[in-house]
């Protein structure tokens, strides 16, 4: 079981998942991390910064795909930085590093990424935002996930005062739930995932992605 | 950009697909394609069917999750099929069979799946899934696509008749547009994504998977 | 307070319900109770059975807009028929009649009605809709609330077996919820709400309905 | 026919209103109708206005509930202005004042309203509010329907700096269609429906109301 678990590439169980605080039903479900991983267009090599880190579940799911790449898992609270750990090793994912910290401040230590996952921020949403568009790579990725009417509002604005493209993405789940002899669909709470891309500039050199494409 | 392209490993963007018949609409569109693919639970070796493939896009994703497995993109439509073709060179999916052919006759000339994929379904669901029920490995995944009611009815029934555990999930996605100066959400389609899998048997030797997972 | 909440014709608040078992959560909410008798047609003399009424919700909404017709709440269950009787009174809902008793079987002692919601049904789903059939107006509607596929499933087929046209609306609500200082989002579970005509006879008398519609 | 449907209080066909553009698909649908009159708290006497009336359905439909209140439906389109007498004449909608003009300038020849509906908005979404703010009985209720995320921000920014209560509900509606022999769920585009109140002072003296609720 566990052998087969470490192998999928996506879709790992949140169940399985050993959480910061049980019930608190904070983690980013998995059909949400399907299209937030979609939506961060990883590569073998990516480099990605996961900002609130949480149970880790982007950042393993994320370090199964880019196997060349390095995941950071930057969380602040000491329960979750141990639940991150926990599931580092039942996944198995050997590519991450856990980075204990209070985002934007232990970015600063950090490579530049080409994809950055936000898992809902703590409180500086604005700060952060304005240091991973300082900090992504040219072709890279920015993806917001929001559950919260105020912060949708706060990334969007940030991003588009400095001319990101920004789109967005309302994802709502229902799972069927076996209750007694019928099967009922219990709804997850609708997300909004924000994906945003620094703006073109015309003149940028062809080729700069070498290293990563060749 | 394509060789950047060639490279992402989930979240392909769907503009990027040639099409059978260009808005017809009915090809997996990224969001669902990206929880269909974490649903089939896809590995480095998976054998996987997908049926009804249309423009490829699922197989395709598949593809360049399972580098070292085998995908078999299966489609009688030929408009389609010429689709396919294109579709897997352009994004470089070198480990993608595609076969001509009706399901579920078709399905008898390949290998056993780990994995199988039905996009919607032609005519003859029940057929198909038979055939899928009898052939799947004993860990593997079912997962069928379905935007009608009565194939929805249909699906569930055949397999709760086998005894095979059923789960599914409603996916309701928004993706906003830009018109004017305001962006609206425009809703797709729900689509509902049905998982299933082989009834477990206790008696089911640990370990048989091992030439996978090992 | 009461005096006007007495008063409005519609979006009564869901906390302001006298339950049956508080905390349950089944009661037919504010939103899908505004589709489900917009979907039921009412007029002023509207005759409605609410079968399996439960908080007597959706009859007490209806009893506010038909003032000259009449409602009949079924229940079955002890608890929820005083929880009904008290939410009569509180929401001042006259011409509502509790019907103490178990469907189908009960039924035939109330007069024929012209719209019917049922609201979940307990046991007998099919034999309730038998009954239903044979008894609704000529251009009566008949509203259905699911929320289990299986229900779903028995309720289209009996239908459309008997050449019901029906229609199914997929409901997807979610309400904001103030935590702390931001607003997140908390969805309902998703509801089917089937709506169903007699299949339409060409024969049939025009005129008919002169004592409800002159 | 349309004497049926002229008694109708709730849930009128949305194809059988004359649109201002066929085929623009901007009408607020049947079912979104249904959950922004429950949250108009309408009753019998309620005086309304529909800021950006459209084709005037909401107006209409608020006006046969509301048969002892008056509905102003205020619209600056001289083609919407047709659609909605055509509209109340079909529907024999006998209390709506249809106001040709533009809000706010248009609404400071009005009576104070119990109830205000701003079906989406044209331009000055902000200035619309102050009026409505300004105007609104104590213990009257405003509802704006949103499909876009500016002014979704706009409209709740305006509120709160007030210090206005908001609610939101967010609307997922899918409806079968029949094509060929199976039936799909269609989705319409996801709506937010705001809610408002006037901030609560707790000197506000009770029987303020007393001419409407008595």
């Amino acid at each position: 079981m566990f052998a087969k678990r470490s192998r999928v590439l996506l879709g790992l169980p949140d169940a399985e998942f050993a959480q910061r605080r049980p019930g608190s039903n904070t983690m980013t479900k998995r059909e949400v991390r399907a299209i937030a991983l979609a939506n961060l267009e990883v590569h073998l090599y990516t480099v990605l910064w996961d900002i609130g880190s949480g149970t880790g579940s982007v950042a393993i799911e994320a370090a199964h795909l880019a196997t060349l790449g390095h995941i950071y898992a930057i969380e602040c609270d000491t329960g979750a930085l141990a639940a991150i750990a926990t599931n580092c090793q039942h996944f198995n994912a050997t590519n991450v590093t856990i980075v204990a910290g209070r985002a934007p401040q232990v970015l600063r230590g950090l490579p530049d990424p080409d994809a950055v996952f936000v898992g809902g921020s703590g409180g500086d949403l604005s700060a952060i935002l304005e240091e991973v568009m300082a900090r992504l790579h040219p072709q890279g990725v920015l993806v917001v996930n929001l559950t919260s009417f105020e912060h949708l509002s706060e990334a969007t604005n940030s991003l588009r005062r400095a001319h990101w493209g920004v789109d967005c993405t309302l994802v709502n789940i229902a799972r069927t739930q076996n209750i007694l002899d019928v099967t009922r669909f219990a709804a997850l709470n609708p997300v909004f995932v924000l994906t945003a891309h620094r703006p073109q500039r015309p003149e940028q050199p062809v080729g700069e992605r070498k290293e990563i494409d060749g």
